[in-house]
């Protein structure tokens, strides 16, 4: 297969077409073996990864950091850049402009949208956005797409209930325009108080070749979800407390309510769960993916993703 | 011999066996060797290491470090973990999984007791205790313990005076169990005041198969000593400054004192020293190990460790 | 060639010998080389680097950081070195003794002058000085003579202007002491005000080998120049913000100003630019060097200089 994404940069899924999905996939399949088998290679030996995270990571720095290391390359480790020269008054471009020159690619997480993007702009260097504030965060669609199709190879259609903050969660933006791509049909469930709704114009976009339900109610959607995808609600999104405690119990997931789903469903979540949203009960559940598959497969897609940019 | 330490946790001494020291000290000699003749290996190449130190660290952070990297392994470094998704409110144990599935290895400093202990419980990957609050900090212990018997080989029977913080020092109570599990008779002398004093479970412990001598006076240990543990007296641990200032004195190591010293005798410190509790003009005496032989272990038995723990 | 820098530390340009500069350039030349065509190598696998950054720092640390792992060496990161055993009250020297025992390197920077020195009074590994506050910043003026005797091979006289912080700017002092070195005759244009002018001592010593011209206006200088080696003017040198206004447009370089300048002029700053010292429409001009050469070179000379100290 050839490698079009080798030498090019990823700050949203748009750029991205049904064969490199195809061919990330079918790398991540092989990372996922390799690091079972040996633990890594040496296919990004020589090669350095400068992770420019303006805002504080735990799980996507440590999980990108994990994979550059895992196929031998080096690290450019820098977790919540400050008191740098950015604090001295550097432009962002010039500090992107050294990076490029040290790092073999940028792997850039910032608050503002926008910011990966303007980086390509003056790096010498391939660019993967980690994430611009309410923006993208494509190598999280990646993982979570790749966790779904690989979960229901044989499936033509799938419904797939997206609950909780759709507004400014930036990863379930990245995640509907995703699915997309793939060659299954799918149906949208959009569960969210009406303050937190999907942005218009990506509703616009998945409404051409998907349906889409679009509810309040969590426990609307449950029966005919093959995919139950969870994000936080922000108690800090709500101007009034009250409304948010009204709101919040709306879309916490438990065993209860998952009596009437699916056999097959499975639970997903970006992670951290940090307001009870799904029960602790479901952590060991069978159908829960949200700290088994989603995790591994999150390292063995950065892994394929950063070998198929830098290696030809 | 065989690797019985291959994927368990370490969380305490008291899981180890002799056997198992042996097995460590031994493997400790060869990396010593290694380290001088080649600098490292690949032994650990395709293995990563989370080393998630919920408090701040620089010695034995950094010494882990060294230790993974010079056998060839990769390092998710969290120096300090904060800003993270434990500040958005994940959970420990959500946090563990996580890193769980990224490396081979936890290594965990966490300020409260048996945070490293529940870790374990949700692991997937063995869990290496790094100091837990007043708890316990075995690869201290090991690289201490490593440290006497080398020193020794030929006594069947050593005196080992522990002084200053016995209560709230973690090293030491690793170290005086640990001890109890070499093949030599130890004698204790217990130097503290009286609120600092070693808990009593310890003492209890280790009065079924050592002399114990509990004194306030450092002094009056010197003669007899083989080998002199200092630890710092915290000031912040006494309610009354006075009583600090008065105290600390009998807790102060210099030439003076050891004049009456048995001439092998070895002096030993798990650092960092704060309050001047040894002299500096002990600093490069040939019996102070404690910015020598002590470090250079620490460093072999950390890579030992890690070995026989990842590598069957 | 011998290699008399082995084994050897680097905290002041003064120790460098002609022969060392054309050994570290001619190693340069093959960093270079190596760097494009394989990204790196094994030549210091086996070996750690300690990177004690008690300053915060970006781009010399990364830079050093990257040098390190492309030749197969491990690392030590402490960038901004705090909640550290510093901060528990341990001394400078036992810092250094204790990363001397795991490290085979230790590189410094320090916010006051004289501690990599001072730490070479205790260290059992070479140190390399990485800044020391206003003092010098040897690394940094090897990158930069080496960027200066490259670009001109054939020249045997060179002017160089240096402008801006010569007072405080431990850049311009390890340069102009370095340059002395060279083979080529070196005629200065020093343009600072008169209370940022370079110290009494550094004049005195380039005056014995070379002219040198001191103004306070950089326009007077641009059309002898060869280089122009611009610096920050540091607001807060200043105790009336008025005269800050005032001056710093004398230290201003723009494309307008450089229309008198020499066809072969090379525009250098060791950055960040943090007040505009150089307007942004010369960042691609293809006289500037300080966002493309100097960086690039500076990776190398770093690549080379832990090569030769590291390897005899």
């Amino acid at each position: 297969m050839k490698n079009s994404l080798f030498g090019q940069d990823l700050t949203t899924v748009d750029s991205l077409e049904a064969s490199d999905l195809a061919l990330i996939f079918q790398k991540t399949d092989r990372m996922k073996k390799l690091t079972v088998e040996k633990g890594g290679d040496d296919s990004l030996k020589g090669k350095i990864g400068a992770f420019l995270f303006f805002e504080p990571s735990t799980r996507t720095f440590s999980s990108f950091i994990t994979a550059m290391q895992r196929l031998g390359g080096g690290i450019i480790p820098l977790n919540g850049m400050k008191n740098t020269s950015v604090e001295k008054g550097e432009s962002f471009e010039h500090t992107v402009r050294v990076f490029s020159t040290y790092a073999d690619c940028l792997i850039i997480r910032h608050p503002e949208v926008g910011y990966p993007t303007k980086a390509t702009q003056v790096s010498a260097v391939p660019v993967v956005n980690a994430g611009d504030g309410p923006g993208e965060h494509p190598t999280q669609a990646l993982l979570d797409v790749y966790t779904i199709v690989r979960r229901f190879p044989d499936k033509k259609e799938l419904t797939v209930t997206l609950a909780g903050d759709l507004k400014f969660g930036r990863t379930v933006h990245s995640l509907a325009k995703l699915l997309l791509k793939t060659d299954k049909k799918i149906n949208f469930n959009l569960v969210s108080p009406e303050m937190l709704a999907m942005p218009y114009e990506i509703t616009v976009k998945i409404k051409k070749s998907s349906s889409v339900f679009e509810t309040s109610k969590l426990s609307e959607t449950i029966s005919v979800s093959d995919v139950i995808y969870m994000t936080r609600v922000q108690k800090e999104r709500f101007e009034n407390p009250a409304e948010y405690e009204k709101l919040k119990s709306f879309y916490r997931l438990d065993k209860s309510l998952l009596t009437r789903a699916k056999k097959e469903v499975i639970i997903m979540h970006p992670l951290p769960i940090a307001a009870n949203e799904i029960s602790h009960e479901l952590d060991d559940d069978p159908r829960s993916l949200y700290l088994k598959d989603q995790l591994k497969n999150g390292l063995a897609v950065r892994m394929a993703l950063l070998d198929v940019i830098l290696n030809p």
